[in-house]
C-alpha cells in the first residue's frame, strides 16, 4: 500500500476511535446501582486503549452502503462491549491467565477475580441493552441483537474459547486451528460489517459480501497476531509476546511456518478485497483497513 | 390459602415447568461448533431441576393478560437462561464459592472453573439470540430484549451480586439490604412479569400492577429464602443451609430477628395480591403463586 494511502487510513481511524470512545464513555456512565469497584473496573477495560477494530468495521460498512455512519455508533460500541467483556474473561487465571491487556494490567489484576467476571458480565449484558434501545428500525435492531447474541455464544465466541483452552494440551490441524479462530475472532468480525450492512440497508448481496470479506479479514488477522506473538513484538500486540509458544498453543506460525504464514494472510487479504466489488467506491476505507492489517506485521 | 387451592396451584405449575424444561431442552440442542464439555456443562446447569418460578411468572402474567401462555414461552425461556447464568456465576470460587446447587454439584464442581464461566457466558448470550429471533412485534422483542438486559446489567443482578460480595464483611442497615436484594433478586422477577404483560399487549396500568407486584413477591420470597437457610431447611432450599451465617451474610432474620421477619414477608405477600386487582379474576394464578410463597416456610 503506498504509504500516503495507509497515512490517510490511520488518520481517518484515529477520528473514528476518538469518536467510539466518545460514545463508549457515555454509555458507562451509569446511575446510582452500580457500586463505585464495578463501575471503575468496567471503566479500566472498555476505556483502555484498543484499536477499535470491530467498531470501526461497523462503522465502515454502514458507510459502505450509503448510510451515515452516527446511525450506527451504538452498534459499534454494543460489538466494542462483547468484545471487551470476552478479553476479561479470556484473561482470568482460570482461562489464558493474562495480567497485561492494552498495555495496563488486565481486569482480574486491577479488581480481583470476582469484579472481573462482574465486569465482563455486565459489558455482555450492557451490549444487547444499547442495541435494543438505541437502534431502529426494529425489524433491524431484532436481526442486529440475534447476530450478535449468536456471534457471542456457544458456537461461536465461547465455543471458540472453549477449545482454544484444549487446544493447548493438544497436537492439532490447520482446519481445527481455523475453526477455532473462525469462531472465537471471526464470528465477532464478519457480524461488526453484517450489523453495520444492516442498519445500513444492505441488500442480501452486499451482506453476503461483507461476511466474505469479514471472514477473509477476520482469519489473517489472526495470523498475523500469531506471527507479531512469534517474533516477540509487545508494542504493537499491547500485551506480553512469546506466550504461545511457552504454553504450546497452537498457531499459525508453529503450524505452516513464518513464511508460510505470511503467504497465507496476503492470499486472504486479497480475497477479502476482491468480494468488496459490490460496493464500488464506498468501500475505500474497507479495502485500505483490510491493507493496513498487513501491515501491522512490518 | 385454602389446602384445594395449593394443590390446584402446585399442580399447574407442575404442569407449566414441564412445559418450559421440554421448551429449554430444544434450545441448547446446539448444532456443531460447540465443544462437548461445554454443551454439558450448560445442560447440567440449565436441565438442574428448579422452581422455574422466572419462567411461570413470565408466563402467568402473560395469561393475566389474556394471551396464551405459549407465545411467551421463548421469553420464559431467556429468563431462567439469564437466571441459570448467574447461579452459575455466583457459584465460582471467587464469589460465593458453592459446590452444590439444586441439589446437584454446581457446573464448576462438576465441570471445572473456566467451563463453568464460558456454560454462564453462553447462556447469558443465547437468551438474547432466543428473545430476539422467537418473540414479535419486533417492536415488543426491542423493549422485552432491553428490560432484560437492564435488570442483567451493572445496575441491577450484577450490581447486586457486587455488593452483596461486599456486604459479608459489612455491618449493613435494612435499606442496603433490601437495596442488595431488590437489584439481585428483585429485578429479574418484576422484569419476568413486564416481559409476560408486553407480550400479552398489557396496557401502561397492568404493567404498573404487575411490576408493583413482583418488587413485593420478589422481596418476600428473598425474606423466606433467609428464613430456610436460617433454620437449616436444606430439602426446600435445594442447597447447603446455615451457610449465611458462617459467612456473616447480612440477611433479614439476622437484621429483624425470625419473627419480624416472618411478619414482613406476610404484609409482602397481601400488598402483591392487592396490586393485582386490574386484572379481575385472570390473575388467580399469580395470586395464588404469591400466597405459595409463603407456604415454603411452613
Amino acid at each position: 500500500m503506498a504509504s500516503e494511502e495507509t497515512s490517510q487510513f490511520l488518520k481517518q481511524s484515529a477520528q473514528l476511535r476518538e469518536a467510539v470512545d466518545a460514545a463508549l464513555a457515555r454509555y458507562i456512565d451509569f446511575d446510582k446501582g452500580c457500586p463505585s469497584q464495578l463501575r471503575k473496573a468496567i471503566r479500566h477495560s472498555l476505556l483502555a486503549p484498543g484499536k477499535r477494530l470491530r467498531p470501526i468495521l461497523v462503522l465502515l460498512a454502514a458507510e459502505a452502503c450509503g448510510c451515515d455512519k452516527g446511525r450506527a455508533m451504538p452498534a459499534a460500541c454494543a460489538v466494542e462491549m462483547v468484545h471487551t467483556y470476552s478479553l476479561i474473561h479470556d484473561d482470568l487465571p482460570a482461562m489464558d491467565d493474562d495480567d497485561v491487556r492494552r498495555g495496563l494490567p488486565s481486569c482480574h489484576a486491577a479488581y480481583g477475580v470476582a469484579t472481573a467476571i462482574l465486569a465482563g458480565d455486565a459489558l455482555l449484558a450492557l451490549a444487547f441493552q444499547v442495541l435494543a434501545d438505541q437502534i431502529r428500525p426494529a425489524e433491524i435492531t431484532c436481526r442486529c441483537c440475534a447476530e450478535l447474541a449468536a456471534a457471542a455464544g456457544a458456537t461461536a465466541l465461547v465455543g471458540g474459547q472453549a477449545d482454544d483452552l484444549l487446544a493447548e494440551r493438544t497436537e492439532g490441524t490447520l482446519s481445527h486451528l481455523e475453526s477455532i479462530h473462525s469462531r472465537k475472532t471471526g464470528a465477532m468480525i464478519y457480524t461488526s460489517l453484517r450489523i453495520g450492512g444492516r442498519i445500513g440497508g444492505a441488500s442480501n448481496e452486499q451482506l453476503a459480501a461483507l461476511d466474505t470479506y469479514g471472514r477473509r479479514v477476520g482469519l489473517a488477522f489472526q495470523v498475523i497476531d500469531d506471527l507479531l506473538d512469534a517474533r516477540g513484538d509487545e508494542q504493537v500486540l499491547g500485551k506480553p509476546a512469546g506466550k504461545d509458544q511457552k504454553r504450546g498453543k497452537l498457531t499459525f506460525p508453529g503450524l505452516l511456518g513464518i513464511e508460510e504464514s505470511e503467504r497465507r494472510a496476503g492470499l486472504l487479504i486479497d480475497e477479502a478485497c476482491r468480494a468488496l466489488a459490490p460496493f464500488g467506491d464506498r468501500a475505500g476505507s474497507l479495502e485500505a483497513l483490510a491493507r493496513y492489517v498487513l501491515e501491522r506485521n512490518r
